[in-house]
């Protein structure tokens, strides 16, 4: 399929897309109208068609479009038919919960080494795998073919490794450092910055608040 | 000061723009020009006057903003002048990780509850909480003043979890469970859907391969 330069904003709704064509195949649904799936996501009919239509639109006819079909055509748009194999940097709290986290490894996102500084976290297991001491990453990149680092160190680290990922040849950083990382271009990054999705939620609540008196 | 409505797309940078002034505030600067700004931040100066310009601008001179100033105006606006008490619905290894995250804390997002359904992790001490079974969850809502829950239990309990929230008041949902949740409005929510962000890297791991050749 031909596919043209799309919006980061359209890629961001491709992964929601997927999660409820993927619910509604689970449930047996075979076909489903933009109308319907606009209900359901509560978003408008012609949003969909719009985004759909980037990737030719995935034949919608009168009677609406083909569940499994479209799940798969957006799973392949997602790189998901392929596995992505998976380092994570830092094995603190937050990196264990990602190392246990089912949802990725059922995306085909496979968690293939973890690493850490602390020596008292290295050599211990972690869902089948004994945490390595950051010093192996680079020997450890190059004996295996890793796509994404998921980088949970803390911020004042969070650029060096970084850039030593990069270094590697890592093609993509999912960042829960609380900082913006500086990396080449081709480098793709992801930031998880919790911090400032609380902060979006408290300049709502003060918003709604005031919009609706009390 | 009047504020008029703004744009989600516009909060979404606030907190970006508070992290940067916090950071230029710690490393002593006193003024910075929004050209400055712009560099430091990787976005275009008309970009960051366009945003402070829905705020009545700061007061920007020939000079550039006073650092201190717009880093207190900005957390004002973002509510982060007010303490917010959170409840973690989830004591898994996400909710723990949440638990234990500072920067939470000194941003005045205070952790006052922790809730769970598993027996095994009820009455066990996270940071100095006890954590409660979930049946709790009435109770203690009504004896404390809760404005923020953060939601890490699986997808399948996780919009009953929301309405009950909901109902017992709570004004905003941080959501990590990977479903949308159903929230009266007045609900604030902000979604963290971790595998989305993995799906997006590997859309663009993707395009980038195939855009640049091997």
């Amino acid at each position: 399929m031909e596919e043209k330069e799309i919006s980061q904003a359209v890629v961001a709704r491709l992964p929601r897309y997927f999660r409820y064509l993927g619910e509604l195949r689970d449930q047996g649904v075979e076909r489903i109208s933009s109308g319907e799936l606009s209900v359901l996501m509560g978003v408008t009919a012609s949003q969909i068609r719009q985004d759909f239509n980037n990737f030719g639109g995935f034949g919608q006819q009168g009677y609406g479009y083909n569940v499994d079909y479209l799940y798969h055509e957006i799973g392949h748009i997602l790189g998901l038919d392929e596995e992505h194999q998976l380092v994570i940097i830092g094995a603190g709290n937050l990196g264990q919960a990602l190392a246990n986290y089912v949802n990725f490894e059922k995306r085909g996102f496979l968690v293939k080494g973890v690493f850490d500084v602390n020596e008292e976290l290295v050599g211990r297991q972690l869902r089948g795998l004994e945490i390595m001491h950051i010093d192996r990453l680079e020997s450890f990149m190059k004996e295996h073919k890793i796509d994404i680092a998921v980088l949970t160190v803390p911020k004042d680290g969070a650029i060096e490794t970084a850039k030593r990922l990069a270094d590697c040849g890592v093609k993509a950083i999912l960042n829960f450092a609380h900082v913006d990382l500086n990396v080449p271009e081709g480098v793709q990054v992801e930031n998880v910055h919790l911090s400032d999705s609380l902060m979006k939620l408290s300049y709502n609540i003060h918003r709604y608040e005031n919009g609706h008196g009390s």
